[in-house]
């Protein structure tokens, strides 16, 4: 039987990398890589960069296909069994590498933020001891950015998402909320003249751009660098916090 | 003019540093470290075992004391008047080695999550210019610890403190809330039988307790262990995570 190491790995900044993270890709015997990810990012040749910048002689790697999700309807529902199809692949490619002891993924950003493969990794029969490495998320890599704290003194910060602002609105009883996975600069639907916005793109990396000031004032300034950046590097992933006013 | 650099280390396992934060040590020209921490963890000599772990020609490093914190009445006036002394402090320190173009502190965890260094630096005359280096926070060691992710799928999680869940009970609009600077249990304010926890103490550290479970099954052993430990250590750092059942 094989242990499971889903070591984070930051987003996308190689140096990111923690040494607990270093150790662990040197003691694997098998890493599985996703041949193409939820994005281009991922496909960036930033894993094999990170494995060659840790060691000399690295592990052996196991290239493995990612299988389409279905499409938005019944979100929830088209997750799991798009799990359940990840999982399948996994299991059947440390299945043809029977003598590694120790597998490892490297996961983007830290695995236990709005990642799957803790919940892939549930999946598989027998479900193997799996070790977590903590990762920088890329609400670390947005704050470090812009040089700002999360929250205010002793208050709370609520972390969502773009769809959930759109439908559910500002989150009552916070001062502060992060949002991730936004495809659609869903700030716009908040009132505007209400808010400030650090925001950031391809934080951590050398493609990295920010904006930050009064959301009404900068919105169109973010709408336009997000469409301009999305265009010339064919992929983009960005991320903000949000201050009430 | 110097730079400050605010380098964040992880929660108490040197290999918590990322490859960012050992280059930004070894380019420091200076290094100030806190005499007496908030805690008995900041003085276990972590600080100089990282250096040391990172470069055989530490840079200088220079202490300083940290001033007593005013009593919890008008807890934000006693803050602020807090940070300014420090700010003091780092000033005077600083001024005493002219020479020092790099300045940095290793910050406890990430720079940006409860943390006062950014409000602290902000007090600077001349105000330097600041760059961030992220580091694992004491979250991510506790989901890392866990194995467990810290959100729900596509949903919201709030990071709180013991007092705001005394004071304001369970935020509304969330499955899933993490609970910091919580020096009394104070998940014992819910109901209880609502609840499912995952507590840790010293958490990334030799000294790692994880108890979880039902809240109502597990709180009394959260209790007696986290009693038992402060005794045994002289101190405690504790953090858990709630799931609403
Ligand atoms: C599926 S989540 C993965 C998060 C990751 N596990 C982490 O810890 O950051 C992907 C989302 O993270 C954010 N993200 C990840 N890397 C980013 C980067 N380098 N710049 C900006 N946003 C990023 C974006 O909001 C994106 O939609
Ligand atoms: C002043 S805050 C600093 C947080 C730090 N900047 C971070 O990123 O984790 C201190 C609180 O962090 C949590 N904490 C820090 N280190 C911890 C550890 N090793 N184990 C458990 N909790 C820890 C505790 O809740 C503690 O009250």
């Amino acid at each position: 039987m094989y242990e499971l190491n889903l070591i984070g790995i930051g987003t996308g900044n190689p140096d990111h990398v923690t040494f607990q993270g270093a150790q662990a890709i040197r003691e694997a015997d098998l890493i599985l890589i996703p041949r193409k990810g939820e994005n281009k990012a991922d496909l960036a040749g930033l894993r094999e960069q990170i494995i060659a910048q840790v060691t000399e002689t690295p592990p052996e790697t196991a290239y493995f296909d990612i299988p389409k999700r279905r499409a938005e309807d019944g979100y929830l529902r088209g997750v799991d069994e798009w799990h359940d199809a990840i999982a399948l692949r996994w299991q059947d490619t440390i299945a043809s590498h029977p003598q590694a002891k120790q597998v490892a993924l490297l996961i983007w950003g830290d695995p236990s933020l709005y990642d799957s493969s803790l919940r892939i990794a549930s999946r598989l029969t027998p479900y193997p001891t799996t070790r977590v490495i903590p990762g920088i998320t890329a609400l670390q890599a947005l704050t470090a950015a812009h040089a700002i704290p999360i929250n205010d003194i002793g208050a709370p910060y609520v972390v969502t998402t773009g769809r959930r602002i759109r439908d559910d609105g500002w989150p009552e009883g916070t001062g502060k909320v992060a949002v991730m996975l936004d495809g659609e600069c869903s700030f716009q639907s908040l009132e505007m003249s209400n808010f400030y916005i650090w925001w950031g793109a391809y934080v951590g990396m050398k493609e990295q751009v920010l904006v930050s000031g009064p959301l009404d004032k900068v919105a169109a300034k973010i709408l336009e660098t997000r469409a301009k950046a999305r265009a010339d590097h064919g992929w983009i992933m960005d991320i903000y916090l949000l201050q009430k006013l």
